[in-house]
């Protein structure tokens, strides 16, 4: 399949990614000189990011060429997306250079931000609107509008580049998305006018707030929630009246009247009523916790919130003459279809104690970025007994060897019973980060391995030193 | 520490727990007679989330207590928390009752969703306003406003419970959050008026678009990357004439005269000048791949788009005589501070190679969902060389013992040039979901295993059998 992709810019650049990397063939056209870079730019990010969210690999990539003409770009492509400027007349102009090119029963697909489909296909040719959102290569929505012959041809094709299509069956100016986006632009305008927040406090305000809620599901299944037992409608009493209240200075607002109460009463209904409310908010709470998790990776916004208080929580003891190198309940992300932990996650767990009883002899953040590290070369997890959601974990780390390059440990895995949920054996070589080889540490982090591995030495292991499948 | 909860409800509840779990007393009143199953189950959801979002366990809980008058709760307490419904009058008598059980040098926190601090506090009691959002315990904005001597106050508390306190220094009603929040609504209720969409459409046009922006930069930061290299500047040209275009019935707006296009460019400027267009792309979308791939755990919103494209994407073939179970890129999500793919991810990838193989011998999701599994007990990993970021992976599993209960497998892993970068080699037993103990396959399962196992008999397993840090 061909897609032809008419201005290479933010969005098509984003488009020609998406497609490429769904294994079509993509030729692009913009006279601007700079094409090829931009388009490798975005190109690299999409290869980066898009294969990352699947468990699967994607088709092989397919074949990406710059074609010198809008008629040699759209010959037999299979699909056509225009993505040039937000200046009608600049667009109309472009549909009738591509009309002349375009396949027999093809059809032109605008990125527009704002304009109707009518009013695109105003001079004759055969266009409709397919609006994505930036990164294209990445978010689902594209907002459909204009001839439903032409909305039904689309779709399909959205749907295959793993897209979101959402049908507008009424035409409107700038469509769902950029109309809320809209009215949060101009709210936020008054407040810089006024002096009232920054733009940073404002992306504060949404990152750490409302916009974790709108990453997972929205303005009204939030709202079911936020009215508490009693729902939507116990949102309406309270929150209502806010219409005539000075919340915004955007009022020319509609008049909240009984028929439209019953009407957004009735359609909550039927988006979230098969679901109870408390099931709704475990189910916003899972999405959150995700969230939160995905982004301590980063630490940006609300992630960075979370490493910051974890830094100040309480220091990890001892346990049997061990020091305790990990402490944590059971994320639902670390279970799985059998209802427990995952077999993965004991090791995630692992590496935790891992790096705690690093820190321990002082093989620590500094040291790693200095450019000395361990790595592992060899583990084996004893599965013991089976972890829940929620239930609390404490890891303790015995020096079984700490002589040389070598570093061999022996965590134990105790769930909140007390008993032994699991034993990682695991050992790492001391490594240097610029030549990638094993060496020898340095003289303090040697010496405080050696002086764990001496008092370690005359407790027992049992469990560590067989092979898979050998009690011991 | 004590904090004293004057009105249990949804936001009530979520600041008990937020600090309970954070290793505070709290003594709540409510004069509701549900008020303690209300607070019961606000805390279970509590308890199975925020502490999953840390790495490190939180202080031991404290001790939760039902006042049965505002006195008694606010009696020596440390912090006092006002969470009671947005009326004015209501507001005032209540705080004329805390006022007169409060300690010395203590003041009152309010959770208005509106209402300015200086008319909270009109009638002579210390009250600030300390707004969170729902759900309190997992959501980290706090919105401080009034008093700065009292707002000195209370940022360190905010803080020591895990939260982001954002300051306002001018008084403004529903201050930042909400007045963006009900800018969308108002735009979302003229939308549903006007029958242009559904409560269910509106809310997939957030949170399948700009919601997942929203989650991890907000606004202005997302808008200066919107612009391209150009940045915030370019931006202002395409997207500053929208005020005066059609785009929201909302036409009470500012004039984005030059004065105001240059204060947000330095204040986006002071926000995210230290980073380059590219470099936040990548900050971006490394976020949004975290967010994704959470939301693939519940299938909420974007999630489900992933999971139904995946379920599409190529079927995995033969490589060398074996089954190829998995095959994909390292996300981000899967690397560490070595600057490689971290030592769980392999079992991660282990794990779905075992899923894979599972399904080859007819244990699928229906075979699990009719009670019977399969659960890992002993699992060895190899690892024999490095894997970078965006490398493809694939994976060959080849059954080295099915017989009876017990399954053994061998993984191998390879890197992109072909060379082997790890083995796994995993013991399972076959578990019956119901009395969690092992049992013996049915007929079909076995012989499928059997099969196999007989298959790959011939097939040699170098770096199968031995103990770690044992070579063969």
């Amino acid at each position: 399949m061909k897609a032809a992709i008419i201005g290479g810019g933010v969005i098509g650049g984003g488009w020609a990614a998406r497609f490429l990397l769904n294994g079509w063939d993509v030729a692009l056209f913009d006279p601007d000189p700079e094409a090829e870079r931009k388009i490798a730019e975005v190109l690299a990010n999409a290869r980066a990011a898009l294969p990352a969210i699947y468990d699967r690999a994607l088709p092989p990539e397919g074949r990406l060429s710059f074609a010198p003409s809008i008629a040699e770009a759209v010959a037999d492509a299979d699909w056509v997306q225009e993505s040039v400027s937000e200046r009608i007349d600049l667009k109309h102009k472009v549909y009738a250079e591509i009309a002349e090119a375009l396949p027999e029963r093809g059809f032109i697909a605008s990125s527009t931000s704002g304009f109707k489909a009518s009013d695109l296909a105003a001079k004759g040719a055969p266009v409709v609107v397919v609006h994505p959102f930036n990164p294209v290569y990445l978010l689902p929505l594209v907002e459909l509008s204009g001839e439903a012959t032409l909305r039904d041809k689309a779709r399909p094709v959205i749907e295959a580049i793993g897209m979101y299509p959402l049908d507008l069956n009424v035409e409107i100016d700038a469509f769902i998305g950029n109309r809320l986006q809209e009215a949060v632009w101009r709210e936020a305008l008054w407040m810089l006018k006024d002096g009232i927040a920054t733009t940073a406090e404002i992306d504060e305000a949404i990152r750490m707030g409302f916009g974790l809620r709108y990453a997972q599901m929205g303005l009204f299944e939030t709202y079911r929630i936020a009215g508490g037992e009693a729902g939507m409608e116990s949102y309406f009493a309270q929150f209502g009246p806010s219409l005539h209240w000075p919340w915004s200075k955007l009022t020319d607002v509609p008049d909240l009247d009984a028929a439209l109460v019953k009407k957004i009463s009735a359609q909550s209904e039927a988006q979230s009523g098969h679901r109870s409310i408390r099931e709704l908010e475990r189910l916003r709470d899972d999405n959150l916790v995700a969230i939160l998790r995905g982004l301590r990776l980063s630490g940006s916004g609300a992630g960075g919130v979370v490493l910051a208080h974890e830094a100040g929580l309480p220091p990890l003891g001892e346990r049997d003459g061990l020091p305790v190198t990990a402490c944590r309940s059971v994320p639902v992300t670390w279970t799985d279809y059998n209802g427990h932990m995952n077999e993965a996650a004991y090791l995630e767990l692992g590496t935790w104690a891992t790096d705690a009883l690093m820190q321990l002899i002082g093989a620590d953040a500094g040291y790693v970025a200095a450019g000395k590290s361990f790595f592992t070369v060899d583990t084996r997890i004893r599965y013991l007994a089976e972890t829940k959601r929620g239930e609390r974990l404490e890891v303790t780390t015995q020096v079984l060897e700490g002589e040389g390059k070598k570093m061999k440990l022996f965590h134990r895995v105790y769930g909140e019973s007390g008993a032994l949920a699991a034993t990682i054996e695991t050992l790492l070589l001391h490594t240097d980060l610029t030549t990638r080889r094993a060496c020898p540490p340095c003289a303090a982090v040697a010496q405080k391995l050696a002086a764990l591995a001496q008092a370690h030495m005359t407790i027992p292991a049992p469990g560590a030193g067989g092979a898979v499948g050998q009690r011991n």
